[in-house]
């Protein structure tokens, strides 16, 4: 169950309204990596959450903090978005800089809701939920986890660097110092799952002699001409999960030529086909 | 630059088809989870990655295999469908596993493709390309490779278990495998690139001591009534990228009651609202 | 900023579970007249709202609840899901039953989230955040709220009616009482706004002089024959918003044929249009 | 059966062709309140129609209209595009007018369709039409369309104070006045089904007695301290639908801690889980 | 400008519903080959037809007539749903046939539509209206609708094979048919822009000379290992625009290794790429 | 199977980078005519070929090639795209310049891949893979390949006209001139399979004589004053596929007013409709 106050968890201040970073900042809202997707997706991975019960714990609260920042950000959009002009009328043949901002919102954001935010990203494309990942399996979960923050950083980062406005300075420089945290927790998460060694491969309770083992831990190459590919960590000594060794070569087709054969009658084929 | 064959990378061999295990394989292809995503995700990583020229290597050659997975499983999907009915007809009211069947697929696998497969996952949702994570960090990158190998091998170690077609399983069993070594190569790249205190926080460029660093490794709580949430190695300790101290405390908030004002007039909001 | 605690709003009880019914249920969370939908949709209308402080909060309230009511509806779906099958080996041939389930459930609920809810609608569909109408027109915002809560209780009526599972009954009667309240609330809130004849025509900050009269209160006529269309409430009296009366009448085109000339040189249409 | 003419509804003039107001343009046909939205909805509630045949008359008349003025925006846009540049060649590096310009369009209604409308919004985000609200219930269908009559006006009325060519103004002044009729229309036949004492809770077919209707008029808190959320209407006095009276009360959860133990064994989990 | 009256263009009947069929239906309404892309495609086609008015009176009527078929349909889908349960109750652990029925439909035929059609395909996914080809080219727009009224045909065809209720047989031997038609109507319409030789390449106004004519004619080989592709009518003899002869041979890169370099500072990037 | 070598089909050379022409080559990855398109089109129609296994050949390999193109497009884009400016800082109130290239690029190829290509249109929408048309039946496999190559190649001749560099016009005129021979190869594929007058209508299997074979041939007027609409080929002559004769008549209903009746008890519809 969810509870709310009407604060905001980290002040948001806007010193010089910028349209343009409004439409930035969308991005940390509805983008793929942005605040929508990890406060649903640790939501969803809470409500699926099997086994240990600190893990639906863990999930959820951070879910809770995840939906302030969305908070925080759609207010920073709003007050961003106080300079945007509501009109092409008589500037328009004569100022580039108004055709500038005008063209370089998300339209939507002044035509659909009014100078303020949506769920969408920074081109206006609204957020879909199947980029939320609750997969059943929670080491598999942490991975996509970890993925979402280090993705989330980065786009911080360069909103950061993108700004000189101090008010989003100060936001922003909480936002991704949350980032860091939130990587690190979901690290420490997978490490009492076992680590590199115990969780992996995800999922640890499939029984690894099932499946082709001399292909496990081997790095084919898929050159044209049969050259080796540029060689790593991955090609050679243990394998990072510690239940095998790095081997490498070039892969050849050990299947067949696939051939489907006719097409049955009655289904909507060409003659030629049959 | 891109070649084929006309065979297949590994064999296929259906020995009893089953339409609704065609249905199940669908998510294997244009699921978030499936091949589609990852190919395209390895191709567009690629021909983005800038530094070091062995990872661009590294993902356009995992790339190059992934397709041929995608061609496994579409002919898998359509010798699978070989069994299903095309009719709809005289055994409508009689016959219920006619009808279980036929409800039973992505009726698109008939009617749109001709008992083909298609980029659509197993509830006959297209794929759509914005699951291609493929974000210009390089170490970003890896981490939602992982993610994507760890919800994969999920994924296959699922439809292994729920079929018991001596083919079938030992095309899975191979997939199996390679999904267990692409979670180690993807590991393996990310120790290259500094692992768990070289490469983190993500992005390592980022200067930390601009983030505000008294949020940086702390585990903020938000439960209702102010208590802990349950500890873990998350709550005390180092932090898993060896930068700071893990703590652990209630959040209150910090931040202002949000206040947008009046409404511009103009701006489209009711009279009240100006 | 949000808070939670670790327990639902009200119990959630399966008696027996039916993966169908979990399949149903999953249009309450991620269908359009779902869940997601209003506790975003209340969520971003309170981040937005510009003019008296308190329809955010009613908002922002309104919205913590309905974030606890996809709790308990992903609750009851694992729960129902508990009796899914997760194979379809030997049964397969044999038991139209045990293929009815498998085919009649949302393949993902098994394959991609491990027999937990997902933030996708009856038939698999993801939910799309363009769903989420946040107008910055409080009135305009009132209005969807209204239709949300009435397709969302038709919905829940729906699910009340195809089961006869005493604990999934009586949550059902928990969520149905609460949309009972969230029409009327909503209603309640349009009628602080003005009602029908202070409120209407939305927005009602546009003064109606600006548009063409004639038009803003004819039931114009679209009939082939040009005859007149059905009369009703709509067609004479009084307006409902109290600013005009009802008249009636066949619609003659009154535009010019649209002609757009030639096509430019360079464009990339066919010789013959330039 | 549907009927054309090559005439349009009411006069397209654009005096002054502006590249910027035809992307603005494309949300009132392309966006989510725009003219494809409620000609299809009403187009197919009208289809869904069951009971007094004299709403689906109503609706599919509705519908016809809302084809013409999907039909007359698609002109206006054409007609704005006249003015937008081919190229980005030499002037490039020189005139900011231009690129303004260039980067202020929906690039695909140059590239995709030769300076012509196209089914998308102001973001060329393309019509998705799971936005057609059509409910089987005729009350709740009425909601939808007030709802999309309220936020399509609000729409035309943003474009209108956009622009000052006198054309367009016109051809807009047209438009709000049909927004107008039509949010009065639906309110009509909202009031012949009872209106919000006949009609509501929708759907009024579901006998109150069988939900809990301890809940059913009660405004619940959901403020983290405990405290009550700001009265309004809709927290004392008669409830709007006239069937209970509004209270107002914190909520506590009255619900479990959600448990749902363990994973199955082969359902793809961790070993930890099972 | 729309005109409708409320007939149906040919007689709808269902003599055994079949709500299985229902949605098999629903592909010929929202499916990809659907009536809904046709009915707009030509649509938005006819609104920006440059040139030769006599294109847009045939894309208008023939919208016209597609939004008739929809009607068609969506009342075919509606009779065949008369025959679905409403309720899992007491039948679900006993009745295979009705859980058949019940998994077997789109679920939101019941619970969002109330046994009603809707905009969705056959597995219940919303009809994106991207699929909409309206390129402002003429003849390219002719190749699109050829493509979209081939695989409408093999869709109703597949349709009719489906099902032996006599209603619906003659309903599809009707639309069939006029598939037929339009198929050839484009195609003639294609003949009057001059055909294979007059028309080819598209766009016939891109001066031929300016392309790499090396490459105009030449099957080009990607096969591994250098071998030549299985020859066919397009490896040899006159090209069918009649302006160069088919030649065949293996391709070799031409072009460079890529190498974007180092990332850019403060670009979100690794140190290690920058 | 696929393999891939290091290096470009055709070289790729920007000789002046220009954000804003990188984000119109982004139409022509991830446009609905875009090569992920193409590519991703031929090579599902190549699984799913039955008959003839030399169009499996064809298939297969043409999709080979436009993976590369994809790939010489993203190189291209990542180019472009070195122009861009990362900050909106101090420059922001002074030079429209860079507003107009800040506002003017998809935001989203710098704030999420970094500078670098993504699957999205020139929009920023995602590609989606329902626009992979692969029927099942061969003919109408080819009629949809020619209007992906002749919608490809007018996008291609207008990206061309937009730009004067030189590296630029290199690589589309090679594109250019390889969709001009893709239209012809699937024209000359169709030949093959019978041309006009073998392989239409499509489906050919099916048999005719099943079809209401007075509206084969019959082009209906639609016109609401019962006006013929404007002749051409296709209103009279032998038709195109040549097995009947093209005749015009303007279309009155043949079918009945739809009346669906009232709606079923517990349908979830008003008391007034059931």
């Amino acid at each position: 169950m969810f509870y709310v106050d009407n604060k905001l968890q980290y002040p948001v201040r806007v010193d010089t309204p910028n349209p343009l970073f409004a439409r930035a900042l969308q991005q940390a809202i509805g983008g793929v990596e942005g605040e929508i997707r990890v406060a649903m997706q640790y939501f969803f991975q809470a409500c699926g959450a099997r086994g240990n019960p600190k893990f639906r714990d863990l999930l959820m609260n951070t879910a809770a903090e995840e939906l302030g920042h969305i908070e925080m950000l759609a207010t920073a959009v709003a007050l961003n978005l106080e300079g945007a002009p509501l009109s092409l009328k008589e500037e328009m043949a004569k100022d580039s800089a108004i055709n500038a901002v005008m063209g370089g919102i998300n339209l939507k954001n002044l035509l659909s809701s009014g100078l303020s935010a949506m769920p969408v990203d920074s081109d206006g494309v609204p957020f879909d939920m199947s980029h939320i990942y609750a997969s059943g399996n929670i080491a598999a979960d942490m991975t996509a986890n970890i993925a979402a923050e280090s993705t989330g950083r980065t786009l911080a980062v360069r909103l950061y660097n993108m700004t000189d406005d101090p008010g989003m300075k100060d936001m922003l420089q909480y936002l991704i110092a949350r980032d860091t945290m939130h990587q690190n927790q979901w690290m420490a998460a997978l490490e009492e799952l076992g680590g590199a060694t115990g969780a992996f491969p995800i999922p640890n309770s499939h029984p690894q002699a099932e499946e082709k083992t001399e292909f496990s831990y081997a790095y084919l190459g898929f050159h044209a001409d049969g050259s080796e590919p540029a060689p790593g960590r991955w090609s050679s000594g243990a394998s990072v999960d510690g239940k095998g060794d790095f081997t490498s070569q070039p892969m050849k087709p050990l299947g067949q030529e696939p051939n489907l054969g006719k097409a049955k009658p009655k289904s909507g084929a060409q003659s030629e086909q049959i």
